[in-house]
């Protein structure tokens, strides 16, 4: 526990979101979901019982303070050198996570993988929406250190405005991997709200949108990483009373796995 | 519409839930099932079809402020002579409804169906959370003012202020029809969360207890209810998301009818 | 198969339903569910074993000419002495089985069990809608011989008929209990539309209605039917979709053994 | 509504369906996933606010007499110079409506999207069951006029029917783009049966066949439709009883956004 | 942990199970659906957070061997005084549970709450069958120790058997309170079948069968067994996969926490 | 029956799995599935109905005997010249089957599609788990004559044991392709485990895993197999209990006519 390079922490929250609720059971979803693959990755050649991990269970929070008290308990976290895997909950818990770590890590660059731009400054009355991560997360690093993948749903605006900062890369083609490339001395996060993957896969998330990411381009992305100085990610928008079976519960243990073995 | 003596209102909101989420998608549930069922009540011999009733639609909620513009709403509502009928929502909905009708009926006694004392002063740093909903209550109403009846889940230290307070009727005695009778005279509202019903039967509500009250012990308060002034009632607590196959959303619509044909 | 003294025959038709369909998937469900229980009755003391029982599957029906099909195939099976035991399928099926059975028992009495008075004329344009049964079953045997226990949903005017009629028997009082005594001399067959128990035993029925008969009451009536002439019976409106988990089945099932041991 | 450009029309209805039923229930549904998507397509950079869309609701059918009605509906509506949306129901749907534009536009073209050939000339006695609407399709329209789109399945005999008549576009080659743009001058109406997208994405619907189209092909013949005379359209055959979790919805509510906004 | 006097085991085994199957994931679904009720009952007045409780997790059970590994593990707890709380598994870990614990509490008597005789002596070429368990546990502490409680589903000869040993006790009249009272100073252990509940409450199990016990029943024999020395019980065949919606893991819990409370 | 030339034989056994319980459902579920599809392949422009099939039911399997019981009773089918459609099931039903082929047909070939190299030794105290499948069936048939395709999972042992002996074929390049041609004038079993399906599109097995092959590759392989012996194959893994919908077993069910059309 002590000598762990990797945390894993849960945040079962879902304060702000509308319609297909229950992102907050996605923590434990997932560790359930894990016994089902194996530890070790064909892809990437690796296996996770050679790494040191610690499993910090879930922080509990209440729909008033949860932005504060995630932020406290990541800052405690970040006194050490141990990378962090966080289990979500709705994808607002990305705001105070990279808050914390864009102030440890000073040239941090964040990389969104979303079905959404999220790009609204305000939705039903809250700045800490989920429908407002990707413009709250731009203004804590600055709109330069952070892309967009896989994005294929917003408002008119919204688009606009990702085309004004250059947010968007396409995973299709050369895009994501020069840019991934091109900051591979630069720390990197990398939030991944599941609905970037095709619905087809993903069945159980909190808002489905067609049209997403295979999994298979999601294991080029992995290659990608390879040389990457990754130093924390989320998995997020996992909702499971909508995962009839359980399967995206599944893929998002196999996500985790890929990732924890990037960090 | 101008002339209805009756206004089904829909509260669509589960801001403070946790665990079983999905409240906001009950007023909508509440209504297409009611499809499945005829407007004529056999056991009160009456018809809806023969109530002037206005469907006024749902509210739209947002987490931030949803006490106060559920507290506007039926305060517009209460200028006119109508009698309301609320689909809720998580539990929370009845607090800003009975301030409002509190203040109109200034004798006003409420009548609370529910499984659980919802007696907590504060739960998950919120006055407002659903577990403090006969709490906030009682205060706005006064504690001699306030019945809870099927109850049958809380702390010791909630069962002991019910106690004190004298709150609990106890449905399978003659307790519930003797107050009845005793408060005839009264406006009389009554909050029916869901959960009161035993699982069995209402299996899709956001918090299950075993042991709550026949749909023959409903029909039988029903009965106690025709001598009574009953100015509103609300239905809240119903969780689509777990309503496998959609019976509790005809159940709780067939309560709907017979609230509302008592009105 | 020849000397067999009970056939079984499964009406696989949703042809009339509304809202909730696929009552035409019950009679298979149904016999694979009755893998799940015992051929021995210990509320009876019979064993389903020691009768001679010839299943003869599904009669495949067409949505524009069913009720000729199944009035031809039961017409052929009324040539035997064998009871028979219909799984059905929509309750308009009952209909052609009770038309060809009350010509060959002249004196036939019928006893529907249902929620519903199904007492209309017409319903969707088609007299011979699931809303339309009672009635018609009347027509064909006489409004004397008919008579309807658990019913407890209908317009107002379907229970004015009722009640003209003389129709509905009380579950609940001794009323049921001494028609079956009365006319225990007579050919009887019963229809049971499964809705007539309460949905929170079996949930999974075209149309749900709270307040039906328990279990228990079910078989204080197999009781009072030992003595009776019972000549055949249809179990209805079972709806496999929205019987999650399967259990209706295996409660259909039992039914269907006791309603058998009872032949 | 007066001067709507676009009239979207629900018709429930499931009437010849077997097997899996529910298709009755399809409109409403599409429109409540509705919400959980934006107005604008980032694909066509086109927004549904910027049109003036009059949603007229559902028509009541009943099942012996709902060809007649559709009919007398759209006759109505094509009166006037609004485009339609159609959401049905079973597939039979298309049969009238195409009838009454055959009537308007004297040189339809129709493009049928569909894992089946259905080209039966009957089945189950009847020839508007939903296995035989591409025949009757092509008996008002004529054969030229028709082409189908995503076949998989079917008889030999209606291969050899689709070959002789050369009724089958490959969407795989430049087939299909090849006729849209040589038509491209042409009234055209197109009629989505849900089933032709691959069923990992669109599992809700009423007879499933692996192998169907990606979202990544709807969207690309979105853009090849771009510059055609888009005049109308339907979406069918989606099945919400077996849409568990409801995501089969919400695709078809993106597929019924990106069809109107080429209407 | 050192000091506690309740140790929760989990069994989660279905080495034997034919039909519906997944009582091993029972244990932990126990669990999760604890968070949804409270630690206090409001029937015996007492709550869980004044017991010194240990749950020592699952026991890693394999196929092959799980007879020898459970009895092994609760021989290992046996040798302190701490009482036992089980929770399966399929109904057939009873056996080696009741073994070890009938060898140290020699004037042991057994109470199985169950649907099932259980009395055959082989099923599937195995003595260890879950449907032999009752039979088994007869041989371990003798016929005259034994007593079934809700049995309603058996062979003919099964219920002989029954009847000769004197086994089945009447839940609804005062045979089962006579014979608490009776081995009131008796050690006593109660094996819990959920499938003794009826199965409109606990829809959720591996072999469901209707005409069951109440809630209200078993709170009732909660209060019988006051003055009784209960050392232990178990829960049995729950079974998650058929639990839609979860409803049956809540009751679950609540009878646990019942019987905890009894220890 | 007697002059079948292809035997299907249903083999519903779930013995060694975990996890995810159900596979001994799947035989059934896969006959009621093909309800749903056609008997003629446009792939293969071939019909069932031109082939003479017998469907010798499902063999009664206990878990204690199983492996000697399917070996009996395929030794049985193997003295016909019948070639052999095998509905499993778990994987390890095989096991036998492939020992009594290797024994009629010397120079026996086989490929196994599964998402798991099922190279282990022993697991769960057994050889004969199903995670041991692919190793009992090497040392049956010799390494040399064991391929296996779309294995995506498993330790790294495993997947170095599979190197050594050159056991995986790529599917994606011509590996598969030309080791079909190579062994063309071998007799050759195909063992099909449903998980080598992607679990978007085969979401109902027991243990998915993210990755799998597409029905299009699929169908490529079943063209390469036109020019081989196919003697046999089974289809196993498909878990019903998690095929929400059911559109799994269609799948299914479409992959076993294929298979059939090519014996």
């Amino acid at each position: 526990m002590e000598d762990a390079e990797i945390a894993i922490i849960g945040l079962p929250i879902d304060a702000t979101g509308t319609g297909r609720r229950g992102a907050d059971l996605a923590p434990d979803a997932i560790r359930i979901a894990s016994d089902l693959i194996e530890t070790y990755s064909p892809y990437l050649d690796l296996d996770l019982e050679q790494r040191k991990i610690a499993d910090l269970g879930n922080i509990q929070l209440i729909p008033t303070n949860w932005i504060n008290e995630i932020e406290a308990k990541i800052r405690e976290q970040a006194q050490s050198n141990r990378k962090i895997a966080i289990f979500g909950g709705e994808h607002s818990i990305s705001i105070p996570v990279i808050k914390v770590l864009s102030q440890k890590y000073l040239d941090l660059k964040v990389l969104v993988l979303d079905a959404h731009t999220d790009l609204r400054d305000e939705y039903n009355d809250s700045r800490y929406n989920h429908a407002c991560v990707s413009r709250r997360i731009a203004e804590i690093v600055g709109w330069q250190n952070l892309k967009l993948a896989g994005v294929r749903s917003g408002t008119g605006e919204e688009f606009k405005s990702a085309q004004k900062f250059n947010l968007i890369l396409n995973i299709n083609n050369s895009g994501l991997k020069k840019y991934i490339l091109e900051i591979k001395d630069h720390p990197l996060y990398v939030s991944v709200d599941l609905d970037v993957f095709d619905p087809g896969l993903m069945s159980g998330v909190s808002v489905p949108e067609p049209g997403g990411i295979s999994y298979q381009q999601f294991l080029t992305l992995c290659q990608e990483l390879r040389e990457s100085r990754l130093i924390g990610f989320d998995l997020v928008e996992l909702c499971p009373p909508v995962d009839s079976g359980g399967n995206s519960a599944v893929v998002a243990a196999s996500v985790a796995r890929e990732m924890m073995l990037l960090l």
